[in-house]
């Protein structure tokens, strides 16, 4: 054993003993005779003291330490003159006698301080350097509790964890598949799977009524900012059951989450909205509720008065922005300029005032009177000194640049704290989404998702309004998990392909063996699965997944730590039987 | 909620209890008025009664009811007459008054009970359904359990769990890999990890000092029985520890699964035994200690007595059969050739029976007198009663072969009892072996193993001497684990990689990223990997470790359920900028 204790937990009980400690140097003063050396671990910080006059060999040798140095010293615990109330250790200090050094460091390229200056290209090269500093260190450890809290959750409902394959089918269907070349079976290919999905349906099929897996997923797509190659899901499954059974058990998950990591209660049920409802007033299926500013129709009021962008405008919404009648036009311009953006793509925007006056000021006076406004305000549930901002156009466009926009005003007002969280269920998706690109139905969250019963008859007339057993949880703004009651009948699982374009050929080819499962005795089920790297996230306060993840890939999946992907030795792809083309 | 109950659970105390169970139907029988229906799930079986007298109809649909038919079906429970003590709810039976088919089930092409009649291969294909057996589902039922209780063992010591990634980089050192083609960068790959080595270590670096990770491991290899591409690791490591401290640390893990799993206690500590003695007396390094029979060397006084076998012979070893004089020349004639298999290899065997009488009986009697087969009789410990069967040439091959042996006549004399439990921990391994075919020296462990400091000087000179800190912990002959105190210096790794025969610019390009974080204050450190496979193979007391996984493949490395791998599509391949060379 290298040390006695760690340097986090010793406190003015401990003055008197003999104690080793290890860990890394953080910094290090020289004051008079004495030197003071901060050691770090993972667990905290502890001040070692080393004295000119009563040592001053050690003391030398001290001197000689430069950051992040791993060392060893061994000494008594005293109590400190000028204590440190920010540092559970900093009412003691350890006068040490002995030093060993055991490993020097180069200097890092960047400090590892909680504010460092690295850049994120070097952090990320240095990856390993970047693990030591205080946020990362508390991300992967709050991640490590989430997933513990999970799997305890879980097993006291008698869930069991059983870990499906990594070398699974290429399906086309979905997303684009991670192949892996199979040597011992040539020209063929594994596929690394996108999801556990058709696995865990046959373990329902094969009784295992209660199921999760924290998992890994992999999707080769092009990487934004809050995408990974893989990730991580919270994947769960039932048997013998309804929506509402999966919705109380996973919304019982969140709260023991929220409760056991955070200190958080929730003692009300989240609340739930349909996906209609979210799109009508929210303009997204995860919609923010951190803040209200709902959408409002204005259609009704502003329509055939003259303005011809308004008269042609399938859709015309509104927003209040509370208390923001003072806007400059310096603020508006740069308002409409940020919703011009090829990013929102808005054309315009229209605003109107509510002066504190009682009056109102637009940018559409010339068509619109003050009592014509007047009925905008109240519409828009707007009092005086709030603003109201208007977009209008076609529908589904109208409605994303709002929302893009009603968010961006719900942080430039400070209404999204991050350590507030707002839970809600968006339920009774669309089964169907029709792709303009490709002029066919997509399924909206995948081909195993049962329609709704009530909609089924018009499944053959107008399969998309056919509505889906299927829901997501959204927090502050975030989809964290969703899930679905799943098809368990070969006839609607073949009829659900049929609808998705697969021929009868494809669809056996690729998902026979489930199809086949369900004719011997597949149990009604469905489940949920959570984006654990996002739940992670959420809670600990930011939108990037990256900083909870040991070692993620930049947006080119590249690992520039290690260097990977890289080019594979030829005689490797001769025994994969493969030739690479560029 | 489709049931009140689950057929594991109705009790004697809960007669007269309105009930709704869900699940399939393990058999039917019909007796005069009565049908008794079997009703199954993952807990338990339900006896459910109609009654033809009472509810003709509903009798006569539970008498259409097939085998694994899924169905829920709702009643009163009451008292049964013949009670059945061997079923938890064999006190109790349903009295149906409603019955609902959930769905129909063809008939399975193998029996759903615990000795089924379905071969390997079927079983393989419908491997959905022979998760439904007993066995299967006990299996898995403990590998939650293991994993379960592996992670609260390991976070009471503060240890917390890190995914480390799955897309990473090739590396021809040890095992094949599977390569993963890259489309965002071309023509390069990642590799799927054999292990988290590399990450684990690094996260040392970053001060993670407790690490472990429940993960999947690949290897494209060869399949054997016992083997898996894709397999799980419990992988662990610890900063600032000596060897002791892990062995201690990993003890205590193995001793709570022990005894939260299987209830069993194991208060001393587990035997240790270096490597070399291992070799020496079992000819293995992981060696079945259930039963003794240790092997003892007979060169000294079985030499230069004109038996030309022998004297030709590096190494002469008999083991002791205990009580087996009574073998017949039939039972003799058996072994000799079960040890000429080429499994086995060896040319031939000689035995010394101890008679009852005193006497001795050998088959080279003709070179060997009853005084010096007495000889041999004390060398091997042997008594009258006993069998000394002995074998003899080059020191490799005669240890290995008698290992064979001394484990199948473990395995016939009914000494290897699978719920008696034998940890052993083999110590001082040696840092590399000599591979004749490739006429270098490999890495016995792994390239990051750290020699023994003592052994240092001999690495130059006589580099096949050095032995490491290195250790496995063997349970009943079988490796279940095994790790080693690491390399945490920049030179010494470098020395390491050119003794394997790397070249500079091979270690750089491969393992750059390590070396190199060494020199940013790497603590020593060291650790070991569970595989977790095995661990649940050998709690189950099997040796077959497909047993214990869900979705196994088979010897080519096929899924036979889902047909994986299979052919992918040109366009898939050209996006990878991939030809298919066969």
């Amino acid at each position: 054993m290298y040390r006695s204790h760690k340097n986090g937990e010793l406190r003015i009980e401990n003055v008197n003993e003999e104690v080793t400690l290890c860990g890394w140097v953080q910094k290090s003063r020289d004051l008079g005779g004495l030197t003071f050396v901060d050691i770090r671990d993972r667990y905290g910080i502890t001040q070692l003291v080393f004295n000119m006059e009563t040592n001053a060999e050690l003391c030398k040798k001290a001197r000689t330490l430069g950051r992040e140095y791993v060392i060893q010293a061994t000494g008594k615990v005293i109590e400190r003159e000028s204590k440190n109330k920010n540092n559970p250790t900093g009412e003691i200090e350890i006068t040490i006698t002995d030093l060993t050094v055991l490993k020097e460091a180069k200097l890092p390229p960047f400090t590892i301080e909680d504010d460092t200056d690295g850049g994120d290209e070097l952090r990320m090269k240095y990856r390993f350097l970047d693990l030591r500093r205080n946020p990362l260190k508390n991300n992967l450890i709050l991640r490590n509790k989430i997933g513990l809290e999970t799997r305890k959750y879980l097993d006291s409902l008698e869930f069991i964890e059983i870990e499906t394959p990594y070398l699974i089918k290429s399906t086309p269907e979905g997303a684009r598949d991670f192949v892996v070349p199979s040597r011992m079976n040539e020209g063929e290919f594994y596929a690394l799977p996108q999801s556990p999905q058709t696995f865990k349906q046959l373990l329902m099929v094969s009784g295992y009524d209660r199921y999760y897996q924290i998992v890994k997923c992999f999707r080769d797509e092009d990487l934004r900012a809050d995408r990974q190659p893989e990730f991580t899901q919270i994947d769960c499954e039932m048997a013998f059951v309804e929506q509402e059974d999966i919705i109380q058990t996973f919304e019982g998950l969140i709260k023991h989450l929220f409760s056991h990591v955070k200190g958080l209660e929730f003692p009300e049920a989240f609340p739930r909205m349909t996906y209609d409802k979210c799109m009508e007033i929210y303009g997204s299926d995860k919609p923010d509720i951190r803040f209200d500013m709902k959408f409002n129709e204005l259609n009704d009021i502003v329509k055939d008065k003259g303005f011809a962008i308004f008269d042609d405008a399938e859709l015309i919404l509104g927003i209040t922005a509370e208390g923001c009648a003072g806007y400059s036009r310096k603020q508006l311009d740069k308002l409409t300029k940020w919703v011009q953006r090829p990013q929102v793509g808005a054309k315009g925007m229209i605003y109107v005032k509510c002066n504190e006056d009682g009056s109102y000021k637009s940018s559409v006076d010339k068509f619109y009177n003050q009592e014509e406004l007047a009925k905008w305000a109240t519409k828009c549930n707007a009092k005086a000194g709030d603003l109201i901002l208007v977009l209008s156009g076609a529908t589904d466009k109208v409605r994303s640049q709002m929302n893009d926009l009603r968010l961006h005003m719900g942080t430039e007002l400070g209404l999204r704290d991050p350590q507030v969280f707002k839970p809600l269920w968006v339920l009774d998706f669309p089964l169907l989404e029709w792709d303009e690109e490709t002029e066919r139905f997509h399924a909206m969250h995948h081909p195993f998702t049962a329609p709704k019963p009530e909609d089924m008859e018009m499944i053959d007339s107008d399969p998309g309004k056919v509505r889906a057993n299927a829901y997501d949880l959204a927090i502050n703004g975030v989809e964290v998990g969703g899930g679905s009651i799943r098809i368990h009948d070969r006839a609607v699982q073949a009829r659900m392909f049929d609808l998705l374009g697969f021929t009868k050929e494809e669809a056996e080819a690729q998902f026979g063996f489930l199809m086949n499962a369900f004719e011997y005795g597949a149990p009604p089920h469905g489940g949920l699965a959570f984006g654990f790297d996002r739940i992670c996230s959420i809670f600990g306060g930011t939108d990037s997944i990256r900083d909870f993840i040991a070692f993620p890939k930049n947006n080119s999946g590249r690992d520039v730590m290690i260097d990977a992907p890289s080019p594979v030795d030829e005689t490797q792809l001769k025994e994969l039987s493969l030739k690479v083309t560029v």
